[in-house]
């Protein structure tokens, strides 16, 4: 059967979008989350087009065989691990930005275009595209579709499903369709853009994107610095934020274990100076900025910090951000790391971190926390050092805590990093079996054939 | 059958629920598409819980009779319109706010709460709900979600669906089950609150809804008014903001029709100083808002507005947006109105208002045009005089014109007010039967019994 399809799909694909061979193949196996299995592709196919991913899909219906989408394979939870015997569409040969309309507000991409070069390209045409999960730089659309992608400015500009309008999807047994729209409003019928939107490539397969775009001129942002000598406090500094009206561009959180492992990595000094760090940004113009930094300084005062500034320094300010850009680069320095992505609400955000910190001793394994704070979106970053398979153990059962507490703290087992393979016991626990099964009734609806992504988000976790 | 589901409900659910006498069944017959065609439902239920709809929707499932649900009754596609025999629910006795948490910055409220009335208890807590259709005084959180409503701020703000954190509603045939989230953010799964929100009842009845709020400061809006001598001009002017990088709080349009009708009644004087009013309004604090304003101004006047100002008094600002607010009943005085609701391109907002004229008079069709102008958001109203059929029938022929230029620009046959029976030929042509096929698969496998409102949205407009 899988030898059938690759034949199938050389029969009717031009020789150079078909990659068999096992070293490249090998390549696109797995994203980020090397902690989730992954098979062996029977194939990967780089579409050029529509048309070829049309080709694709109606081959694998025919044989039974599945798809699994992969963007640039940064995904943290698996959801592009591929399956033994999948066939693998890679988009980077679809990589073109199509329009930019800054009077229509709206671009139009290939799912492959890296998320910073559709940013810049919007900037010079007076534009700006939000959306800016951590993994810009390398990311694409399709990939942040797919799975909803955050970020650090959704705490005032909303995720990814807030700007995608519409799509041009392959769905069925080869039909493409669009759904959504070009205009700035529309309900006409079923949401099913925003159904395709973080389903993780379980439903279709997206082959072009329409986002809304923001005007492109913005005010400099402010950046305002708070030390903290407890998790507890910087905790109520983010709660004061949000009771005192304020909507910050960013408001991010660093743990002492980040701090360190940045300082070991860049000598920063910041571990020093602080055990946690809260960083706070506004970019609302004008005098109202100025009065939405001080609230920031006073906030994170009040709550007890041990240092508080605004920074006067743009080139400081950005250093300061960078410590949060490279905590995650500078753990994965000392071993596998498995990356959580819990969200809970706002002031449930110390509990919820002292809660992590129970589990990390219970379980005797380093945890160490990012966060977007002001969303109470917050990544413990669980590590291990390299082949220690007892450690390994004791770091899944501390990721299975903090997902159980989390739970119990009315919060979501996945903010922004989506279900994958990972998370998708804790997805079982949070819907429950109804919904679950809902889940199943779309799925089986929209996707007969069985072949988008199966058993990805919520199939047996136990299969 | 139908007696059979009467009779079922009166032995389950406590009496006082039950309204089965012709009078008052009658009243709920219909919502204000008066157009659209209507039955007599054959019991209508005034729910008091969740446990009440469970119950209703369990009976119905089992007699495979219909459910219809119902908000205030305003909506203007004939969504809410009883199909015959049906059970309509009614949720005025579900009209409570369970919950207001500022520092979580959200709301939960029974279907039954009035917009007005959660923007005004939000008020006193320091929070705001932004959407505000312009039935806000009167339409039900329930409705609006279920229509996915928008409103004037909604340009800068977004619509209902923009809001919508979580729900809990009625599925299948009588489970209860919580979709969404409380969180910021969350991607568990698919985005089922979302697909139910806008979908008119069709794939169950919604009990309660988690909305999203923001901050309760806002600064004072400052209004700018315009008038033109041309659609055209006043179209332009929309499209320069725009391209200004402004985003208004509001921009509204009325045209000669609308400020005759308006004048007609109230005596404003409006239209003889214009023919075309533009309405714009800035919310952003402090010397930014003013800049704002400059360019509204200047934009204004460069597109060749014989008058232009910025308001500088209050209550004349007001009295301005209150001839927009008035312009609907001015218009419902001189006979039955069919409200259009068409999306287009914001560049095509003059092209499409010309084409309008030209409907109008190739249908010898009163036409007048207020419209959300900067969103592309257009309500022609088509005004025919009482009794008159063939005038009636000219009508019909120029709403279905429209719909069909609406869709020739690369716009959508309903913005804002939904589908319901008005507009299902267009959605059908919209989305074509790839799409509409999409739909029913989803309708059919989260509503097997086929009860949820059946026929709407998308189904045979022929039939």
């Amino acid at each position: 059967m899988v030898h059938g399809v690759v034949e199938a799909l050389r029969a009717v694909l031009d020789e150079s979008r078909l990659v068999t061979d096992p070293d490249s193949i090998g390549r696109y196996a797995h994203d980020e989350a090397e902690w989730a299995p992954f098979g062996t592709p029977a194939a990967v196919v780089r579409p050029a087009s529509t048309a070829d991913v049309a080709t694709v899909v109606a081959t694998c219906a025919e044989h039974g065989v599945p798809v699994v989408p992969r963007g640039a394979g940064t995904g943290l939870s698996g959801g592009a691990n591929a399956l033994e015997g999948c066939v693998l569409l890679s988009f980077e040969a679809m990589d073109r930005i199509l329009e930019i309309d800054p009077r229509e507000q709206l671009a139009v991409v290939q799912p492959g275009v890296v998320n910073d070069d559709l940013r810049a390209a919007c900037r010079e045409q007076g534009a700006w595209y939000p959306p800016d999960p951590a993994s810009a730089p390398w990311s694409t659309l399709g990939g942040n579709v797919a799975t909803n992608a955050g970020g650090l400015c959704c705490v005032k500009y909303g995720v990814t499903r807030d700007y995608v309008l519409g799509i041009e999807a392959v769905v069925g047994d080869g039909e493409v369709v669009r759904l959504g729209r070009r205009t700035a409003k529309g309900v006409a019928g079923y949401d099913l853009c925003g159904l395709f939107v973080g389903s993780e490539g379980t439903l279709g397969i997206i082959t072009e994107i329409t986002v809304r775009l923001l005007p492109g001129v913005r005010a400099p942002e402010r950046t305002v610095v708070g030390y903290f000598d407890s998790l507890v406090a910087a905790g109520e500094a983010v709660a004061a934020v949000t009771a005192a009206g304020v909507v910050p561009s960013a408001l991010e959180l660093l743990d002492r274990s980040c701090l360190e492992a940045v300082d070991a990595w860049k000598n920063m000094g910041l571990s020093a100076e602080a055990d946690v760090l809260l960083l706070g940004r506004s970019d609302t113009p004008g005098a109202a900025g100025e009065d939405e930094v001080d609230t920031l300084v006073r906030c994170f005062d009040e709550a007890g910090a041990t240092w508080s500034a605004r920074s006067t320094d743009e080139h400081e300010a950005d250093a300061l951000f960078a410590a949060r850009r490279l905590a995650y680069p500078a753990f994965e320095r000392l071993g596998p790391l498995l990356t959580e992505d819990i969200c809970v609400p706002r002031a449930s955000v110390p509990d919820m971190l002292q809660r992590i910190e129970k589990a990390a001793k219970a379980h005797d394994t380093r945890i160490a926390n990012i966060a977007h704070a002001g969303d109470g979106n917050l990544h413990p970053l669980i590590i291990v050092p390299a082949g220690d398979d007892e450690a390994r153990t004791r770091a899944k059962q501390a990721f299975e805590e903090i997902i159980e507490d989390a739970l119990a703290l009315g919060g979501t087992v996945t903010g922004e990093h989506g279900v994958g393979l990972l998370k998708r016991r804790g997805v079982h626990a949070e819907l429950g079996p109804t919904v679950i099964g809902m889940h199943h009734s779309v799925k089986n609806a929209l996707d007969p054939a069985g072949i988008f992504n199966p058993g990805k988000v919520f199939g047996d976790p136990d299969a």
